[in-house]
Formats: C-alpha cells, structure tokens, sequence
C-alpha cells in the first residue's frame, strides 16, 4: 500500500458496488453538452449501463430531467440559448434534488466562458465540477493557463486548489489528469488509474464527467461517486490502450472496456488513496 | 418456413434487388437530424451505397429537398428553429413527391415532444414512421413508456398497434425491435434479422430510419421499401456482432459490414415474414 | 520520377519539416464548423500533433481566434448565426494576421450556400480554399455539379481552375481528388498521395482541410503548406486502407495512422509534383 494510501484497500469495493447499482438500476443521465462529444458521451453512458438523453432544448429541459437521475452541464460549445437551457434544467434539477455535474470546458480562455462560469456556478447549487487543472485554476482565480479548451499550465498545488474550491462552492471538485485529485472540502482523494492515451481524443475528459454524472445518480456520497467514476473510466482506459495501435484503435476500445467492466475488476483494480 | 411465414421465401431475393438499386442509383436523402447521430447515419447513408447531405437552415431546406430522393425528420435533439426547417422541408417534399420518413425519437418523454410529432404528423404527409415500442406507442396513445429516448416498456400488441396507427394516419409504421413489425394498414410484416448488441449504442435507431429513408428513394411501395431496409440493416448488424469485443467494435463493423452487404447475402439471409 | 515531377525528390524532406513543426509546437486551430464532422475533425487535430478548439458563439470567437495559430471556416451545416460568428471570427484573424483556412462544403447545392461563400470570401482574406472538384468549380463559375454535398461532375480542367481562381481570389486552392491539384495562382502542384477508402466515409474531405489548416498555422508559404498536409493526410489513409475491412475500421484506422506518421516516412513517401 502506497505510504499517502491508508484506506486505499477499502475503495475497490466500495467502488465495484456502485458499478452494480448502476448496471442495476440504469439512471437516466441528461445532458446538456457540447456538440464534438455528444455521440462519445452518448455512447459512454450506455456502456457503462446508464441510458443517455441529450436535450437542449428551453421548451423541454426543465420536463426532460425530472425524468433524469443526474444532469450534466458541459458548455464546451456554448451559446446564450444553451447556456439558458442548462439554468432552466439547473434549476429544476436543485428542485428536485437531482444532482448536477459540471463541466466547465475551456474556462478561462474567453470572457464569455468566464461569465458563463460564473452564472452557473452562482445561480445552480452543483454536485460536482470536474476540470483539468488549467480550468479549475481559473475557475478558482490559481493560475492555471487554458489553451482553446486545453490545460496548457496546471495549478502548482491541486490539493489545496480541489479542497479551496470544494469549501468556497459548497460541491465535490475533481481535477482530472495524471492523478485524479478529489475533494469535497473536507476529504481528498486522489484517484491513479488511467493511461495516456486518453490525452490522445477528443472528449476523454468530457467523459469521465459522464461517468462521474452516472455514479452519482446512484449515489448521494457524491466524492465517493466522483471517484469510484474516475476510478472506472480509468481502469477501462489501461485496458483499452493495451492493444490500441493508436487514437482511433483506443476509442473504439475504450467503448468496449467501459462495457466489459465487471464488479470484481473494479474491487481489486481501483487505485484510490485518501490524501487528506 | 415458419408457421406464420408463407411468403417469406419470397422477400430475400426482393429486397437484394432493392439494395441493387440503392448501388446503382447513389440516391440522395437530406436528414434534419439531431445532433447526436449526425455523424453516425451520414457515414451509414455512405456505407449502404447512398448519398447523405445534412442541412437544416431554413433558408436552404426547401431547395435542399429538391435534389433529394428522400427527406428523413428525426428531431432527436429538436428546438423551435429546426422544427420549423422540418415543416418547410416536408412541405416542399410533399409537393415534390419526396417520401418522408419520420423518426418520433423520444416522443412521449415531454411535452414539446409530443407536440412537436403533433405539427409534423398533421402538417406533412408521412411514407413511413419508424420508432421503438414506447415511442409508436406514444404515438398512438396505446401505451408504452419513454424516458428519455429509450422505450422502457412496449405495447402490448406491435401488430395491432402498427397496422391501427398505419391507418388512422395512411402511412407505413415500423416498429423496431428484436422482431421489427411493419404495416401499412393493409398487410402487416415481421423482421426477424438484427443482434442485441444494436441496443448497445446509440443512434442504431436512428440508423435503421436511414436504411428506410435510403430505400425508399429508389421504391414506391414504401410497406417493401421499408421491410427490406430494416432486413438489410440486421443481417449487417448480425455479422458485426460475430466478431465485436463490445459497443465500440460493434459500431465500427457495423459500417464495415453495411459496406460489404452483398445483395446474394440479402437475397439468401433476409429473414421476413408476413403477419396479417 | 514522373515526367511531370521535375521537383518532386526535393517535396518530402519539406513536408516532413513541417510535420516535425507541427508535434513541437502544437498550434491551436479554431474550427468554426459543421456538425457532422466536428468530433472526426477535433480527433484528427489532436492525431497530428495540434490542438482544435470549437467554438462558434459571437460571444467569444473573436476573443478565442486570438489564441489560435489559424481559423478553420467549414459552413457544411451552415445556419445565420454561424455565418456572423464566421465573419466575426474571420475578420479579427485577418487583424491579426492568422492564416484562414475555408472549406465550401455544397457550394453550389443552394442558392444560400452561394451567397453565403461570396459573403466570406467577399469580406475576409482566406489563406487556403480547399474543395472537392464541383465546389471548386461552382466557386470559380467553371462548372462543376454537387448533389448535396458531393461532387457528381468535376471541372474540366481543374490545373486551370485552381490556377485561375486563385488569381482572381489572391489565395491558394486546392482541389482534393484521386490527385490533388494546389495553386496559388502563380505555382501549381499535384499531390498523389491517398486511397479511394476516403471517399467511404463522411467528414474525409473536412479532415483533410483541418490538416491544411494545421500546416498552415507553422508555415507562411501557404502552397507549400496546404501541399505538405495533403501529402501527409493522404499517406496516413494509404496505411490505414492497407489494413480496413470497410469504412468503420478505415475510419479509426485513419487516426491512428495519423498519430503514428512519422517524418522519416512523409520524407519518403509524399508524391508531390510540380505542374506549373
């Protein structure tokens, strides 16, 4: 066991009966998000053992995720009615108790990304925010240098950014990149599976917000949610860049091993560690 | 032969003369559809031989359609404006003669949905609607359950249910599923090709409504039409399935498989019988 | 060496250069583009060694355009709002001098798609022009049939029409086919590298004007740019065909051979020729 690990052996089973409950109860996730990863994140959530609806839609938002298990919010590709749509739904979802996972895709590159940031964040009571380190930088004003929707320059300490984040909203912030950093303000976890290859497509990162959307629908301890989530994706990613000759290889197989993931996989396979 | 199959050894060798002519005559089928599947049913439209040409702004959709053998409305991911560019397309398919294939995508789970399958089903005169159990159900006012875009539970009785709502609308309606139902009112058939793993992604749906629209550019006998698409879409589903590791592979061999579609393998592996 | 290639040894070692420029500095490229291809264009992007960011909201795409080393303008899916964020965008990358790449996808199709190309090249400098033979020739009025988004009929002679057309336009075109013809109105190239699998998938075309607006964003002289990428495109789809059971495994096998290209390869491989 890794000396920053003490409780590490006892999140592979915690993690692997969130898989089942997923794979039992399979919670409608809806979505409000970005045009390039829509299909991906789609396809994602019915591996995994969800059913996804995608509906942008003022007209019909606010009906559509009464239905839902969990919302997630993803402007990547925003625009003023998407962005109206996902507080309509946002706050319907805070009505009913439905919990909301944001994802704030290239934040910090524009100011409109910025001020959409804001709005959602002060508007909407969220679950989970899940960003690389460069957008949960700007989000929590510590540095961070977003490129386009890439993560260019990484906060220096994400422990102290997750956690100060986490107490400042009131939610579960995950930094997402070579360790998983979680925390909900007053726990912090780190989470070590995944492979590279996930830098290598488009959407990997959008994702792993859809899963961390799925577990929590499945469960109200939402770090423990966020990380049996990331945990998952994670060990679906080793074993899909195991035979991937490329991105265009480890995609397909990604979709493959999120769908093949079993229970006991997840029971010994998961590498989480309590960092505080 | 099946009990309640007495023509079908009859079908095989029709619909590979359909799938002859899709290859011969490259028709064009202009989709408005949702944003999820785009990708996905052009690549489709490709692989089977056809044409695919995605547009919904409308201040081309009318002149669009002109060149088109077939117009597909699926508004899976609908909102006010694309709406609006279905009705002026189905307009001007109508008065053009273009069949209209309509696909009901999550009709009963909102509202704005139902209401939208209202407009269109009054306004445009309608080939084929092509939906899942819940969905044609919805339609229908027989039961049936939708959340979000997925058929939680079915009719009760498909032949009926098809072969009514076929004729209080005069049009063709299919139900698809592990036996996909067809019927134009008159005469009732059965599907009997496809694989499971077709409910383990998304948008193969969405793909069978492409089949139909594709076929019935190049047949005007849309009942025929419409049995041979669905008959061609899941004999390709059945030999992706043979070597698919899971949804991703499936996904990719699916295309592969659509592509390679001989119609001797049509005329030989089409499994359809008559039903009433 | 071919008759027509007095220069072609000499191309490879440049294009390599320049796919070497590419992985070091890994320039973003604003695509502003259409919703079919958004995902296989982001994924190529990442492939070759660049980074996409889509963003489309007039809102923030003069703001986003200021971080990019070029713009991408794709109106395949084209709507009103999309064409002012194109302008808005173009303009401001015309302030700041960053290369604009512009693919006409179904001019000709609609009488809003002609306007909307003359708008765009009316009021932006565009770097590169890229389409298939009947976009092209439809832009220079030099005949040329699209369907939908297809080329039926190509130009005549297009070593003139891209030549004449870039004349008349002060930019490079290039005309992608089984080989593709580059000019800047003064210098004429042809490029052979590439495989039929291409024309099976959708978003082939798309993929190959993102790659010229890749190399456009590390090499000023854009002929040799657009050139360079088209060789590299084309020989990363002659690997990925060598391999592909159909469009589906083509299609993935496409990215990874992109991924994998190296410039020891594209020294050797690009089949550039000087025709003018």
């Amino acid at each position: 066991m890794a000396p920053n690990s003490p409780r590490a052996g006892a999140f592979g089973p915690l993690a692997a009966q969130l898989l089942e409950r997923v794979r039992a109860q399979h919670p409608l996730v809806h979505h409000i998000t970005n045009l390039v990863v829509m299909n991906d994140t789609a396809n994602a959530t019915l591996a995994l053992g969800a059913l996804p609806v995608m509906a942008h839609a003022r007209e019909e938002v606010a009906e559509m995720v009464g239905a839902a298990g969990s919302l997630l919010l993803n402007p990547g590709t925003l625009a003023p009615e998407w962005v109206e749509a996902m507080l309509l739904a946002g706050r319907r979802a805070n009505e009913l108790d439905v919990p909301i996972v944001y994802d704030p895709v290239g934040v910090g590159a524009t100011a409109y990304r910025n001020a959409t940031a804001e709005r959602l964040l002060g508007e909407l009571t969220i679950a989970v925010i899940r960003g690389n380190s460069g957008e949960i930088g700007a989000l929590a004003g510590a540095g961070g240098l977003v490129k386009g929707v890439e993560s260019v320059e990484g906060v220096a300490d994400p422990i102290a950014v997750a956690s100060g984040l986490a107490k400042e909203r009131g939610t579960v912030v995950a930094i997402t990149g070579k360790r998983d950093i979680l925390s909900d303000g007053h726990r912090t976890l780190g989470v070590d599976n995944g492979d590279a290859m996930l830098t290598t497509i488009t959407g990997s990162g959008c994702m792993s917000t859809t899963a961390i959307a799925i577990f929590c629908a499945v469960e109200r301890d939402y770090l423990t949610a966020a990380a049996a989530a990331l945990a998952c994706y994670g060990l679906a990613a080793e074993v899909a860049a195991r035979g991937a000759a490329g991105p265009g290889s480890f995609r397909a197989s990604l979709l493959d091993a999120l769908y093949r993931l079993t229970p006991a996989e997840v029971a010994s396979g998961a590498r989480v560690v309590e960092l505080g």
